[in-house]
């Protein structure tokens, strides 16, 4: 297929643009295969690229020969243009429909984007599950890297290379593999380094309604408990959802198999429930009614927060297992690719000082959420504007930034990365030139060659120039294990994406430059004192020298 | 009446103090005429100095023996002691009811307090009204001071010195204060620079059922009009509220008296819904349930956000006519001394870079809350937690404390004071070891000689080492009109006062510190730059010395 079939109109003049914090823009509106652009004739710097990619939904309505489009991208933000011509306003919103909704993964922009930077290092190697293996073994020899899953064939969703205990072998696993929802059968999540103990990850059992058992899987995870200790199965469904989940062939740990395991149940929302609270939640804060009462209750009536509240509280749970407890514990809800990771990567922002860090989190994001088969593909079709209602769309990775962006609020000096990088995460797991959140996990990418045909987000990141705009300059680095607070009190609206486009930043932003600037100017000051130094030795050091002789 | 009579038992042993915190901590207890004091035998530091005038209410419970105080303070702080001795708990518990209720405003600390610190300014002689009309009277020569209320008899709640049209004699002033509610005749609040406008506020005109009118109220506010051009009455009731006022002998200015002038009704909550208000939103504060839905239930429902959004939207109003309509403005309610001074002092905010600045606030304070006869001693007799429903408490001065937050929060580097400034004024205004809050109108501060027998807060706020803890970091000088958004989205819980007590701000603090701490670190920085180039500089000239001959 040709772009140029879509574009039926690649060109259309005195189109006026209307979009938040701007004045309107008269200009020439381009379509090209990925981006739609309007460029004003008085100013080169009035323009908009926008990908394709980043819409989420476009309505056309007409006054006369007028036509108007309005443009709600994945984002939040909301653009209008006004189209002179109802013909041109017509083809360009089909164009556009067509564009923003390819069927093709390849025909995605990451794959002819062309980077205009020098890549000093390769994202796509940059978290090698070898590398953090290594790191392991050298505390530990009681886990293994097992090559199982090396053709995807055993476990679909999850990555060529996985940690799990020695004692199992491969056989064990094909067979544990069996039991357990989609393949995912136990695998190491985080090790604690402090106590010893273990965080796993996996998708339900499939005990079905004869309450099958599978000695192997009760083996791999009862080799991760101490002696004489037990451990807890968190499992993120509420009790009932789990007891109804073994008339679909699921269910959950039974007591009698399991009898050095506790299991606790905590309800995390899924799914549609979630794509709903979002299309609620952004609904309310784009509402303009300026009435208070109104606002509070369509944010109460969103239950955003009620999740945040919900995830955080089954991290923290997890956490305290492991750093408090001294226990083991076993993550997993029903497929375990989603809320299962939502609770394993924010307990180890909890306890781990590196996923605190910019590269770490990277790293976590990659172990956790890319390799750890998260289906952004799925998850990120759509965002809070679109109308279809697809089963397998849900914000997930975006609740997940949120809690991230919580416990930041609660604990500014203890994460290297600032708001920006998480708000730049959310923005590119729905929209993006690099490939890093293309496919479901790592077999489709695999298949895809993205490490070949893209770039990866972090070669760009990474680099010194872009990666200062997302540090925190109030920093220290603080080994403790953090615990946030979960009281609904201390949970905030995330502002930085929710009303991101519904009122200016720029006095706000205006502070933190007003911070960047301290912190630069200190550097400076800094440089100054040891050149200042420098010279002063030098002159010393001639002045003796005068006087030797 | 001596304190010891109220002072049943002066000290207990073995009282074990449960505050916000901090451990538990066992000492002993003791009450002197102004403070509940615990001190731990362990460690000196480890010490409690409680005002009694901050206490709010005050609880007992006994198991057995074992008597328990809970402690609800003014600031919203609850505290708790564990007294072993049913008759030591119920003597110190009414002791402390007993001096905690004192009737006598000279029985209060400040007339009992001694500086520990050398006055080099004193607060009271600080922001003479006579000062700021010398500023006044160098840019327009419209304007007066009149000291018709010399003696406080023509306004009881106003202050002997007041500015005024110079079209108006003292005369005048006298028959329109007979038809203004208190006396309160329309007296100049702010007039501003940038376009020759003026802000003037007063009480209701006494109007009655019969129409009354004065004709000499109608020229002075008139005397403020330029030519051609109209004003704006803004009354801070609804029409209906104003209305009603009519069958109590107040109401509102007629169209027919008042051609030139446009009046706009703007419904500002008062005293009783107020005070229920912060009573509710404290409550919701303190709620332990851990529940999302109901915290934000209880939050709409406690209506204090709905009223910081109607304030604030009038006093954007008020600023609007102001500076964008280029009119002059009238603001007043029913008695002119609270949501009359809310919007007046809050549009001075918005308008007058001075009063962004910390003694530009100090001054406004003094001008627009103090002088203007806002009857603290009144208002805040009691806070959140008491259970006694006096008529005349309302929290309107943490309204406005609250509102000029939310313009902080809205313009970070416009301020060149910061949040624990107002976290301060909100304390002294409800218990305080200062003199300044004390009594309800200048008139009573006179009697109560507090000039000669108390301390100003400002005396010891505007010392160089208090006063660096209120400023503000990001201040860079703004010369603009802010207008702050009043969209419900943008107004928000002030965390700072009614979630101080209720979660640890360690990390905040701590982030705040880091802050101050790089401050710090460029101003030693550039001392030593300086240092060393002066060092350099003298080198240099040696070396040329030595050299030149």
């Amino acid at each position: 297929m040709e772009f140029a079939e879509l574009i039926k109109t690649p060109r259309v003049d005195n189109v006026v643009l209307h979009r938040p914090f701007y004045p309107p823009v008269e200009g020439t509106l381009c379509l090209t295969g990925h981006h739609l652009i309007l460029s004003s004739r008085q100013d080169s710097t009035e323009e908009l690229w926008l990908l394709h990619s980043n819409i989420d939904c476009c309505d056309k309505r007409f006054v006369g020969s007028l036509g108007t489009i309005i443009i709600k991208c994945k984002d939040l933000r909301i653009i209008q243009l006004d189209i002179p011509g109802m013909e041109e306003c017509l083809n360009i919103a089909s164009s556009i429909e067509a564009l923003s909704t390819l069927d093709s993964i390849t025909l995605m922009y990451p794959f002819f984007y062309r980077p205009m930077f020098e890549v000093t290092e390769d994202g796509w190697h940059s978290f090698l599950p070898e590398q953090e293996f290594e790191q392991l073994s050298s505390i530990t020899d009681e886990w293994r890297l097992s090559y199982v899953n090396r053709d995807f064939s055993v476990c679909p969703s999850y990555p060529s290379i996985v940690t799990v205990p020695k004692a199992i072998d491969d056989e064990a696993l094909r067979k544990i593999a069996t039991f357990r929802h989609g393949g995912r059968f136990p695998v190491l999540s985080y090790y604690h380094k402090k106590n010893e103990m273990v965080m796993m990850r996996s998708s339900q059992p499939l005990v079905g309604t004869n309450g099958r058992r599978c000695k192997e899987d009760e083996k791999l995870i009862n080799a991760t408990l101490r002696a004489g200790k037990r451990g807890y199965i968190i499992d993120t469904r509420s009790l009932n959802v789990a007891q109804q989940a073994r008339a679909k062939g699921g269910g959950f740990e039974q007591e009698a198999h399991y009898p050095q395991w506790r299991r606790i149940h905590k309800a995390i929302e899924r799914y549609n429930i979630l794509q709903e609270s979002l299309i609620k939640l952004v609904e309310a804060c784009n509402d303009q009614s300026h009435n208070m009462d109104r606002w509070l209750s369509k944010l109460e009536a969103s239950n955003w927060l009620t999740h945040i509240k919900e995830i955080l509280t089954t991290a923290c749970l997890a956490a305290q297992c492991v750093d408090r407890e001294g226990a083991s514990v076993l993550v997993h809800g029903t497929e375990g690719t989603d809320s299962t990771l939502q609770v394993t990567s924010l307990a180890q922002i909890i306890l781990d000082p590196r996923c605190r860090t910019i590269r770490g989190f990277q790293a976590l994001l990659e172990r956790e959420w890319l390799q750890a088969g998260h289906p952004f593909q799925q998850r990120c079709a759509q965002s809070a504007y679109s109308n279809s209602k697809q089963k397998l769309e849900a914000p997930s990775f975006l609740l997940f930034l949120d809690c991230v962006w919580q416990i930041l609020r609660q604990f500014p000096c203890s994460f290297q990365f600032n708001e920006h990088f998480l708000v730049l995460l959310f923005e590119h797991a729905y929209a993006s030139q690099f490939g890093t959140f293309l496919g479901n996990n790592e077999s489709e990418r695999y298949k895809l060659k993205l490490q070949q045909k893209t770039m990866s987000l972090w070669s760009w990141v990474n680099q010194p120039k872009e990666v200062n705009r997302f540090m925190n300059s109030l920093f220290e680095a603080n080994g403790l294990v953090i615990w946030p607070s979960v009281a609904p009190q201390s949970l905030q609206l995330w502002e930085g994406v929710f009303l991101r486009w519904n009122r200016s930043s720029k006095y706000l932003d205006e502070a933190y430059d007003e911070m960047i600037h301290i912190m630069e100017y200190n550097k400076e000051l800094q440089v100054k004192v040891n050149a200042l130094r420098r010279q002063l030795a030098e002159l010393e050091t001639e002045d003796e020298l005068q006087e030797s002789p």
